[in-house]
């Protein structure tokens, strides 16, 4: 940030009154910018014993699987953002279960959401960011081709809970460094 | 927004290539700039039988009572923001339990997440930002004096879930619309 989007002047770094962090303010009108982290929202369609994956069709990451996600917009909740986003990104249309993964990822100011979700139908496509979107069972997961730790996270958590006696999905709660991504990437 | 961040040319609303949403967009560098939902983090911090409120120092709903809460920043996980803004607003050191609310407040793009917490020690205080901190039993609570429809959520759920034989306290879920929150308001 280089310059006011209110009035157009330079900004500069210092912390406000009352504040404790840098902050850019307009050396001009005095507006206070601040950064917050973004919503990533998205799904995790199961259809019987198969998930639902997208093949990035868009940097960063092209051509890995993930889930269907994508930042959360103004004007909408979270499940509505998730919904979005799996029509968008791989033509499916599912019903969401209930929240299964809330990610922070310290080091990109993301917070990710992934809701356990049903696709009733086997019906799906490809899209402008996604090459393909395919059906895996656990045996076929691409596992080296995933497209971030968060997915490979959230996958693993499902196959561990679904082969549990009573399968329940509790939420799981995961605040990922750098260092413990890279740790999971290696892995 | 009117000027770009980035360079400080005028910005113009459109949709870019491959959007479906009007952004802004710089005239002279065609940066687009995205506007997010943003994150609120807070915790409803239990003493025995007794919770931590806060009388607010600041608008909007100066004098009226909320649980420690505020905008999640950049670098931190959505845990440590909760932590952050209790220590901050209520000079309160707490322990988390676990998620308790997520509610998106659709009308005014935030998410707002409200943790279960123990206050092991009855100490508290005020801050710039809460003339004074308070613990409450249930029959205390000022309920026609809270300062917003996710804060007398967040009270009702857990005086509801209390009174339960085995409390669990689940995740409650909402999204809230201006007609639900006016609705709620009134009651």
């Amino acid at each position: 940030m280089n310059y006011c989007s209110h009035c157009g002047s330079p900004v500069h770094l210092s912390i406000p009154a009352g504040d404790n962090r840098e902050r850019h303010v307009c050396n001009q009108c005095g507006m206070i910018h601040y950064q917050n982290p973004r919503i990533i929202a998205g799904c995790l369609p199961v259809h019987g014993d198969r998930i639902l994956l997208c093949k990035r069709a868009i940097e960063p990451r092209y051509g890995y699987w993930t889930l269907p996600a994508g930042y959360m917009e103004n004007g909408e909740s979270t499940e509505e953002a998730a919904l979005r986003e799996t029509l968008e990104e791989a033509c499916a249309r599912v019903e969401l279960r209930h929240l299964y993964t809330l990610t922070s990822i310290i080091h990109v100011n993301q917070v990710q959401l992934i809701y356990l979700a049903d696709l009733p139908e086997a019906r799906f496509g490809s899209s402008e960011e996604t090459l393909e979107s395919r059906l895996f069972r656990e045996d076929e997961i691409p596992w080296d081709q995933l497209a971030f730790t968060t997915i490979r996270n959230a996958l693993r958590f499902y196959f561990s809970d679904r082969a549990t006696a009573e399968p329940a999905f509790p939420l799981r709660h995961i605040a990922l460094s750098p260092e413990q991504d890279e740790l999971v990437l290696i892995r």
